[in-house]
């Protein structure tokens, strides 16, 4: 959080007609950048995580919030939009940052993208149908929703269970 | 992540027309259910500034892509709808949970949300501003933008400068 405020900083002195602001990536060492790349995977995938845990747990048997599963699950079309670009530093070499990213992702990165896209497809789709109100159709939605979560997992993610 | 397969397996259950799965929320104690919601916060502003990055470098001189700061600008305002509801579980009382939040911010909510809506407000308007192509207007724009997140910080979070 510091460097938004050095950002903003920066940007004062760019307002005031004086320019002279180091660039903090540049100063960082590969390692370090790909520990920033890793922990802005991690936070993205749990801001996901986030909206979708009202959406499992109505599924589960809460009760049915049309307006949430709509809402949230237009949240995580919008923050799964960035899957792509979290995932453009290749930190395959760097083996001592603790991540459960497969090194295949790189290897297979149109691939990649295009389950991406799925996942942002069925996003929406799951949305629109929990506009409906209809708890069935939402949930059928949401079942091809889940499947495009899996359907990366299986590929490109360490296998936690094995 | 493990959670959100268990959330699919369970939706799978539900689908079946048999349901009998645990609450993982409610098997949690206080502590780790603080301890998630601080996860979740931090996750959430590391996903702000990734989006606030590329904005912030264009501020300092990088060439100006309209087109990225007003999509990453309206990113922002997605995800900072989000900010009451992982401010919602008040974890003051564990202090041994690292935290830069202060307690404060659960004894003015109010004054706290309208502090994010004024966030998402110029989110909104900067994304506007960007869209013109214009970078002066533009970083007019992100001016107010970047306020609002110092008004914020400067009354709710930990000074580290300090």
């Amino acid at each position: 959080m510091k460097k938004v405020l050095m950002l903003i900083c920066a940007l004062c002195v760019v307002a005031s007609g004086t320019f002279f602001v180091a660039n903090a990536q540049e100063e960082m060492t590969p390692e370090e950048l790909a520990a920033s790349a890793v922990s802005f995977r991690k936070a993205l995938f749990r801001t996901i995580y986030f909206n979708l845990r009202p959406i499992g747990a109505m599924a589960q048997g809460a009760p049915f919030d049309a307006e949430v599963a709509q809402r949230n699950a237009n949240r995580i079309a919008v923050i799964a939009s960035m899957i792509p670009e979290v995932f453009a530093e290749n930190t395959s070499e760097f083996s001592m940052i603790e991540t459960t990213a497969l090194p295949t992702i790189w290897e297979n990165m149109e691939d990649f993208e295009s389950k991406a896209q799925a996942l942002i497809d069925n996003a929406n789709a799951f949305s629109e149908a929990a506009s409906t109100g209809d708890f069935n159709q939402a949930m059928g939605a949401f079942r091809a929703f889940g499947g495009s979560c899996g359907n990366c997992h299986d590929t490109y993610r360490v296998d936690e269970d094995e």
